[in-house]
């Protein structure tokens, strides 16, 4: 257990989730150090300070080592080879463990571990080329859904495929995928599930609508069954079960007849999990903070429903400075949360932000989210940071 | 009203209120920046920056003004006519008015305005001299409060006197005091209001208890009749009425035989109000982020009975770092709430943090606030930095 307040969480990742770690982190007098490429990284300030360099910058990771008293990481593009060679010489611990990011991050060791642990997952095949490809069609139906094993997150990476051809048009090689059953799902559900020094404990389930493979809003508790939920929380127990270190995960669910799959498994914060933070009695970010950290968890008692609905760019946005318009308007909703990621630039459909809703009704709820996001819009015509560089070059 | 996310309050003070200021602004996309002479203040991070000087360096106020969309204040220190000075040069507005501040800061100009606008005040006296103290004890009975018009919050520089020779023992001289009548009060109560642009609201009704004229502990919603919390709710927006420019403020009222006395103004957030982070839908600092950027102001509904319990100094503090014991263990009453300011020193009834319990009973709350609060040690021992620095230049 580490020295509360005083300790130093050093984080690889600096974007919105290390940003709410920082925001969670402050009143408990912990320090949050980021490792970030990007300059000015979302997460500082709130966070005390910036490691600036590539997240598998072995020096970086061993500087971020030196300054933290224990290393995590908010992103699946951190390095698990870097982390363990940083653990071993500096005797500081990594939560969840670099062996539990290995996991995460190639789908078909995920999807092996979890069905190893008896967690209900769609059924699943590796592929390397196109022989692969054919006998899984065979096996799990067509169309199925095709996975990169590694590099994707947030439904990055991810296509359905009904033959070969349309396969190699998507993704071009075919070596290195997981083809998993197209799931006919009722709706996507997800858990956040905490592990700390020797309990767990799970949020409200949530329901999630998802959009071009992003999500855009939760709904909490889910307009599910109550035997629905109960199982989903298991499931997630369970999924906890399957994977070593401390920490939060985000466990995301298909709904299918009664039963739930996992999709897919976050070793950190997820977005779906943001209704947290007006919420439940604890935030996924205070959490987190307290798992990797080996405090006592938090309670994780629902207090009022609530709806999240992301801000993001627009799917055919040019990228441009994000200057957001709306913003006061939308607070004449006065028990409407609104969370701005710090982020300099519009992209497609990048996560800039997001709005909270909390309330009794359900529908109400989701109604006031969309009316807010969608009165959210980000100004035309602004220059770049770049752009003005070029500018200032010219003149 | 400024643009949010992107706007940035520049705040003289960079103590609790100003690194909680910082904690609710950040998910606004708000900067703050803190005017304060301390080194990394307790502000920063989580606020942007820090301009380090003194709080009536006016150089250092005309950089805040220039970095900032806004100015506030979050101490009772800050100087009005540096602010107006800026405020003019910049044409930056300054919120709470620093008229307001000059109001505040002079107790005896504070209850005339107060009583002016019809706002119930204890019966008051100024005090110049042995000659007008006599007078007081006369109009205002023995023994009064006396209070020091200038330089006193919090309680300092307030002491009961019964006689002229008290008085000067107490204070040594008799000018620029207001000599008040000694209320003999049921309980101690107060309101957090906020005045935004163009609306106010007025936070939940808190019952605190004193010691040593510093507050232990907040009880919320305050254990009195519902006439009564009435009655405290309509003389802080009275209490608002009388005062100039956004913001968020204190209003301390002493409950006497069912009616309600003004004790004293903070043109700030107040201590007894940091029960509103974890027990209201809006914090009273993302309020005063709200009402000092002319944003619309938030729901301060009570979500929860709350009790918040000061983490302070022994009175017999000495001076050492402020390494707190304690914390993990109180942590495992999971849904309690702990802030830490960090600041590095103990003193004596220094205000280090404060723990929030929030649920059903307001009994059972104070009693696990409590335990939880006086659970927590400073370890005795440790050498302040400046006994370090001694070490070094000796050896």
């Amino acid at each position: 257990m580490e020295r509360v307040p005083g300790a130093t969480v050093g984080v690889v990742g600096g974007g919105q989730l290390g940003r709410m770690l920082a925001e969670a982190a402050s009143p408990l007098g912990v320090d949050v150090v980021a490792l970030d490429p990007t300059p000015d990284c979302p997460a500082v300030p709130p966070a005390t300070d910036q490691v600036v360099a590539n997240f598998d910058d072995q020096g970086a990771v061993r500087d971020l080592a030196e300054r933290a008293d224990v290393l995590t990481y908010e992103i699946e593009l951190a390095d698990p080879d870097a982390l363990d060679a940083v653990a071993d010489e500096f005797d500081v611990e990594v939560h969840p463990t670099p062996e539990t990011l290995r996991t995460i991050q190639d789908k078909l060791v995920q999807n092996r571990a979890l069905a190893d642990a008896g967690v209900p997952v769609p059924d699943f095949e590796a592929v390397d080329g196109a022989d692969d490809l054919r006998a899984a069609f065979d096996s799990l139906g067509s169309p199925l859904m095709l996975k990169r094993r590694t590099g994707g997150y947030d439904g990055r990476g991810n296509a359905p495929a009904a033959s070969v051809a349309e396969a190699r048009e998507e993704f071009g090689d075919l070596d290195g995928f997981v083809a998993e059953e197209l799931v006919d799902f009722e709706r996507e559900l997800s858990v956040i599930a905490a592990r700390g020094d020797g309990e767990t404990a799970t949020f409200p389930v949530a329901e999630n609508v998802h959009e071009a493979e992003v999500l855009r809003e939760s709904v909490v508790p889910a307009r599910t069954s109550e035997a629905v939920r109960e199982r989903s929380t298991a499931v997630a127990e369970d999924v906890l079960g399957a994977l070593d270190g401390r920490g939060v995960f985000g466990v995301e669910l298909f709904e299918v007849d009664g039963a739930v799959l996992v999709n897919e498994i976050a070793p950190r914060p997820h977005n779906s999990g943001h209704y947290t933070i007006e919420g439940c009695h604890t935030s996924q970010f205070e959490q987190y903070a307290r798992a990797v950290l080996g405090l006592p968890l938090g309670d994780t008692t629902l207090r009022d429903p609530a709806v999240m609905a992301n801000v993001l760019g627009a799917p055919d946005a040019e990228t441009r400075p994000a200057v957001l318009d709306g913003v006061p308007e939308i607070l004449e909703d006065d028990r409407l949360a609104f969370h701005w990621y710090g982020k300099r630039e519009v992209r497609p459909l990048r996560k800039l932000g997001h709005v909270t809703a909390v309330g009794d009704d359900r529908e109400t709820l989701l109604a006031r989210a969309r009316n807010a996001r969608d009165a959210l819009s980000f100004q035309q015509g602004t220059e770049t940071a770049s752009e003005r560089a070029d500018h200032t070059t010219q003149s």
